[in-house]
């Protein structure tokens, strides 16, 4: 209350009213020490209404969390660590970032899912160094978002046991009660997914809590669901069971009764009596000690195991193992012609033999999105050391998903889908990039070259879309040899998502003969073939399936006496990040350009002054062969040579 | 199988799953008439799992629709009106684009909403000119993804009794058996949202069909979902039951082994035996006599209420009413500082008394969002006629639920939420766009104005990843002079969607004394105000919020000797349709600019030439009151003086 009502901002009301269920986990449950918040094998606690951020804050200062009293006063205040939002990376304890509803239970499904995957590959009968619980609280809000089906189901179907959540029931949503818009019966619901579901009537009965959470301990084949009756804004005379106390200060007379009749009678805001310190902290010898012993026994784990320990200490590092990039394979023009998805799929094979921690799968395109390792077993419940994953025609599930398994650290998610179905996943991708998480999206049939598909399948605007999202990285190669390049730089990229952007339809290898070379995607963009004369008349740039055709109207431009610069530019992002006299070097200043991607023309305008000209498609696509396409869409060496000379 | 076979390409597994269903629903189910597929109270038939168009073309072939047999044999050809996946406008009988999966499912639960309001609102006790189903088939990959969870939520909480569902429980998706990823009890799952759930054993069981259809039919005050055992590619010797089935082409020995097995003699593709076209249609005439029995209704109908029935045939044609632009308010500098978000409130709330198509509402965020039209009642179960829907914290739902209601007809819809969750409704604004649809988006708390909720909440990219949608309008008033010309040309502009991008933050009233006119709205972008001199040194340019900003960093400019010109550009799409003499007119060639907007730069490089600046954000924000980051993160007065003088 102090909090919200010091930054006259805020959501006071579920903090008020889940503080018992957030006393409880703490100080009774939750498998963590406050002094080592990377303990690898803690339990991680997923606060997915994070609009109740202070009830996360409130919980990690008292537990001993590096969290001083300051930061609480500072609460949504610039430069403070105690922002509206959690956010991961920049609080301790703060294990994913939520606000964007449903997110962050999707994200405990991940984390659920990388932890029972993590749990097969590296116990062993006499040592069991992955075990640990996955919790997650969550609001009305958060199960009416759809992303929270898509990933309740999936953690059903491959029976996360070893999953929390308590849903806190306050039937008050943002404009009133919840029987305005929203009266599932959320108990069939979840049984329907195969979860565990069960019920505490009234969220101050700890000892209910108790037997709730022992059930939910108890069943190890299923998620469980703990249902918690809750009262927004509890113990407020006037706002408590209301809308008003969802998202606004209580005022400072109403935090003042409200005090008064929770029987409070400290008048100084911000009063933290030290022997409530003392209570919530009385247990953290003894987790310090859990800690302790969960060392010892991976050292013992090392002894009896040394390979595996080693192993198990480089993943959760975050470390790739040594000689990877050997793994990378290196193509000729004798395998003819092949699309980039395909040369993917190569790569990602190749790469996975050397890369364990390569893990993820599809949202049922694996055959189109060539996303299967094809030596490993799908992931299910019966073997979750499986590297496939089959995340069903989940996309926002897959990208919230995904985000969890590499905020659990251990693995290195990918997944594939549709590029146009990037659009499904967004909110997840944005997460990814504001936290900074090293995920790898496979987006196959990357324009109109889908073909008959049509419209509703070709992406037009996606390239531009992704690229706008800052901390994004798009890479969409060229031919197989970038394709190789584009895994690589992936792999080594950990600030960030990267989504690989690739063919469906086929495409030559190119020849590099005299020309740049495919590492050079490393640089975002690169000249791949000089014009003839030392300084060009024209440079083209392209990307993915469109290098080719530059090669082609190179070549007629040639002829035609223009010295023709080509520069492939598969990542916008990785060559804005070069020096300026590089850039220029690839682009240099007062040479025409144009930029030949087929896609929306958006993104582009940033390497074109007026003059310049971009062949791409501002417009939705049509169903028919992509030939014909690529033809009435005026994508062509033709309509290139033309410009050129125009 | 053939046309899918000719194309060597498609999905030939479902329609040949689904034929049953499909002729019994189009020859003895659906009120409507090939004759006349726009009759207004016909039912509404919604193909979710898109990718079995094929199924629905030849529905609509044999039923009689004006699609003839040469369109099919052109199947997913250039120029056909026969895609890859149903696209409405195109093909007569197509109620919705769909492929997409999931959209269909949520199409048709706006389209019952649409049905459930009009009757609300039209019928009288003795005229019931509204009273048609909404039918859909859809598939695992529907019911899998999220948008499916938010609309079904949705339909089972107001009670949509005339929506009927069929789910084609094939049990194979695209990577193999859904039990590779999906175990949901769908039953319990749709029990769990108040449907009336059926179940079929085979869906060649025309009588058990048949039988559910009428026990649908009963049940008025809960959707239903008849859940049908399929075998996909039925028929198909090698093909049937089996993933293979879904996606490709069965090949011509298949397709013949097919034909033989389902006792198919014709050998010739293509055949279609007179009596079965005899067969199909012979219920025609008694669809037209419906047809024409509606029309006498209705004649009968506007007897009695003649102003009623002018009044649904202007909202089912889609006409605005005469002298609606009355009702849009004038603003004065006497209303203070406003928040465009609540001068929206406002304007919306001046045009619903006039304009009564008008419903919508918010994701959970009414009283944020100020989309409440203040004198009438929630739309509800109880009671349709209501024009204030509360959509739940659904937003992809809502965006479908738009579309489904737009494609209906009758209604105007709206919908609110904050601008950053626009990521969630994507794939619905997508389809909206592809559509032509008017429906309009109510999108607030546009940028990091929206302050201390941080950067979860703060949009930064989501201008351009809007504004590079083909055919979506995106519109960012400066005040409230422009909320209301925002709102006029949002309701004048009927063929796509509509944007409107609003301040959490007050702003000033600009004062128009000597300047440009807000009408100029509609023009995109104009001369806000001129520069001292005739022709100016530079332009700033700007939209939203920031337009108070270029004002006064042109009084500062103009106090150091510079001429500047202000444009106020509140619609890239608006301008970039004017005359490029126009367009020239407002930005001359050679003169500097600036632009400034409170977002990331990629959509403004096009109006950039190199040395122009753009000041925006091309980063996430941050949580802390909004003057804060705003200083922080140098969109400030000083920065554009500097920016300028550099």
């Amino acid at each position: 209350m102090d909090a919200v009502q010091a930054a006259e901002s805020g959501h006071p009301g579920a903090p008020m009213a889940l503080a018992p269920l957030a006393y409880l986990l703490y100080t009774r449950h939750l498998k963590h020490n406050p002094a080592d918040p990377a303990w690898p094998d803690r339990d991680r606690f997923v606060l997915s209404n994070g609009h109740a951020s202070m009830l996360l804050y409130a919980s990690l200062h008292l537990s001993g969390y590096d969290l001083p009293l300051g930061e609480i006063r500072a609460f949504r205040q610039w430069g403070s660590i105690t922002p509206g939002h959690p956010e991961h990376g920049l609080t301790p304890g703060v294990e994913t970032t939520t606000g964007p509803l449903g997110q962050g239970l999707a994200n405990a499904v991940g984390m659920a899912a990388a932890e029972a995957h993590l749990a097969a590959v590296f116990n062993r009968d006499d040592h069991r160094i992955v075990d640990h619980h996955t919790w997650f609280i969550c609001g009305d809000g958060d199960l009416m978002e759809g992303v929270s089906h898509e990933a309740a189901s999936f953690a059903g179907h491959f029976g996360l046991g070893k999953l929390i959540g308590f849903y806190d029931d306050n039937r008050i949503t943002i404009d009133g009660a919840t029987d305005l818009t929203f009266s599932d019966d959320t108990a069939r619901r979840f049984e329907g997914y195969g979860w565990q579901v069960l019920r505490v009537a009234d969220v101050n009965d700890l000892e209910a809590l108790d037997a709730a959470i022992a059930q939910a301990r108890a069943e190890t084949a299923r998620p469980t669901l703990v249902i918690v009756r809750t009262i927004i804004g509890y113990g407020s005379p006037n706002r408590a069971g209301t809308a008003k106390a969802h998202g606004e200060a209580l005022g400072a007379e109403e935090v003042a009764r409200s005090k008064e009749r929770l029987g409070w009678t400290a008048t100084e805001p911000f009063t933290v009596p030290e022997e409530a310190l003392a209570h919530w902290r009385r247990g953290n010898g003894a987790l310090a000690f859990t800690n302790d012993a969960w060392r010892r026994a991976l050292i013992a784990y090392a002894k009896a195991h040394p390979g595996e320990a080693r192993e198990f200490g480089r993943r959760m590092q975050g470390d790739l193992p040594a000689g990877w990039q050997q793994a990378i394979p290196v193509f000729s023009a004798e395998n003819g012609n092949v699309a980039t998805r395909a040369s993917s799929g190569t790569v990602l094979n190749a790469l996975a033999a050397k890369v364990p921690e390569l893990i993820g799968g599809s949202a049922d395109l694996s055959g189109s999105n060539l996303t299967i390792i094809k030596d490993s077993p799908p992931f299910s419940a019966a073997n979750a050391a499986g590297r496939n994953i089959h995340f069903g025609v989940r996309e926002h599930g897959m990208g919230s998903i995904m985000n969890g398994m590499a905020l659990h650290g251990g693995v290195i998610p990918y997944g594939g889908t549709f590029l146009v179905f990037s659009d499904y996943m967004r909110p997840a991708i944005r997460l990814a990039a504001l936290m900074h998480q090293r995920v790898i999206y496979v987006f196959t049939h990357d324009s109109i070259g889908l073909g008959e598909d049509g419209p509703t399948h070709q992406p037009v605007e996606h390239l531009t879309a992704l690229r706008t999202i800052p901390n994004v990285t798009v890479i969409r190669p060229g031919d197989a040899a970038e394709t190789a390049e584009a895994w690589r730089a992936a792999l080594l990229h950990k600030e960030g998502p990267v989504a690989l952007v690739l063919t469906r339809q086929k495409v030559a290898l190119i020849d590099r003969t005299g020309r740049g070379a495919a590492t050079e995607l490393a640089r975002g963009g690169y000249v791949l073939a000089e014009g003839s004369r030392p300084s060009p008349d024209l440079v083209l740039i392209a990307t993915g399936s469109e290098v080719g055709l530059a090669l082609e109207a190179r070549k007629r431009l040639e002829e035609g006496g223009q010295s023709t610069r080509v520069v492939s530019m598969p990542s916008q992002e990785f060559f804005l990040k070069q020096p300026s006299a590089y850039q220029a070097s690839v682009l240099p200043a007062g040479v025409r350009r144009i930029v030949i991607e087929a896609a929306h023309s958006m993104s582009w305008h940033r390497f074109m002054a007026p003059g310049d000209v971009m062949i791409g498609i501002d417009h939705f696509g049509a169903s028919a062969p992509y030939q014909r396409l690529y033809s009435e869409f005026g994508i062509t060496v033709d309509r290139v040579v033309e410009a050129a000379t125009a």
